[in-house]
């Protein structure tokens, strides 16, 4: 049960976003800025390492949903996806992206965990300073949605069938208001329940 | 050294915000929602809460510069400050914020962390459903915001007559985009190095 009356009808950080929807506003433009861009690092990229470090961070709600995410940018590949979440060093993705996926889970231990090796390796492997910049800021902020979502300890719906709806409607219009307001509840919307 | 091509007369967090102006603008807008508030609970309780979350991190930069903060706004009361910042629960401060501070040193650890008990103990002592929101979402704010200063390795002052010289700034102005706005140099017109 959620530790402050929200909305029981919405799920996850949409229940605290309608709440609090003064805050949501800034928090759904950062989320747009970092994960609906494809300069250099791909939409799919950028939605893998909030996955990844939603994983590590045990937040049900985003590393479902954002992995839902993610499978609609590969076409599908759900498969793939469960890998990088759990286990990216044997997925079949770039080494640039293992340097990343890497860097950003010393981010998600504490940010004085990245070394300088991993960012020259990054480097190496054709990183520049935005995908860096990119990576650590993606994860730092997964590092607090994630506790905003169970600190508060808002519902996660245990029916996985509504992770790739919600995940649809975000693939189509990104993270704006319209996500997060409270007057288009997503229950009524998406026949879904918290 | 950071680890991308920063400003470097810009101290900590205005170094990255002037290398990303774009993301700096909802950082700085939600920073001002959680902190520039004297809705039940002070903007003095707030920087506590920082402090404490920061140092909690291990956050040079953050845990001086909002310390700094909430000497502004205490009147001066640096050992109030510090002894908050380090052992809070023998400082003379009120039951609430105590259980206040208890609860965002859970979402320091993490989201889960939390526990119900905890909830109602800050509620018999007080505390509202906004009380108990805002304390969870700027501890889970300040571990994006103390990853994203580290986790890039951004320059912090070893000058500490640097940080009430900042933090008058932002007690008299705020978060918004002058304070990370690259035009004007924080190290120009404060004479202080990062």
């Amino acid at each position: 049960m959620p530790h402050i009356n929200v909305d029981e009808n919405l799920p996850g950080i949409r229940s605290l976003m309608a709440f609090s929807p003064q805050t949501a506003t800034p928090m759904g433009e950062l989320a747009n800025l970092l994960l609906r861009s494809n300069d250099t690092m791909s939409m799919a990229d950028r939605e893998l390492i909030a996955t990844r470090v939603s994983y590590l961070n045990d937040c049900f709600y985003c590393q479902h949903s954002h992995g839902a995410i993610a499978v609609c940018y590969l076409g599908g590949n759900t498969e793939l996806v469960d890998q990088v979440r759990t286990d990216y060093n044997n997925a079949p993705i770039s080494d640039k992206l293992k340097a990343l996926l890497s860097t950003a889970a010393s981010v998600q231990k504490g940010g004085r965990y990245v070394t300088p090796q991993q960012i020259e390796t990054a480097k190496g492997l054709g990183a520049t300073d935005n995908d860096i910049h990119d990576t650590v800021l993606i994860a730092a902020a997964f590092c607090m949605f994630n506790r905003y979502v169970d600190g508060l300890a808002s519902a996660a719906p245990t029916d996985m069938s509504s992770y790739p709806l919600r995940a649809k409607q975000i693939a189509e219009k990104g993270y704006g208001n319209h996500i997060f307001s409270n007057k288009q509840p997503v229950a009524e919307t998406e026949g879904i329940k918290g």
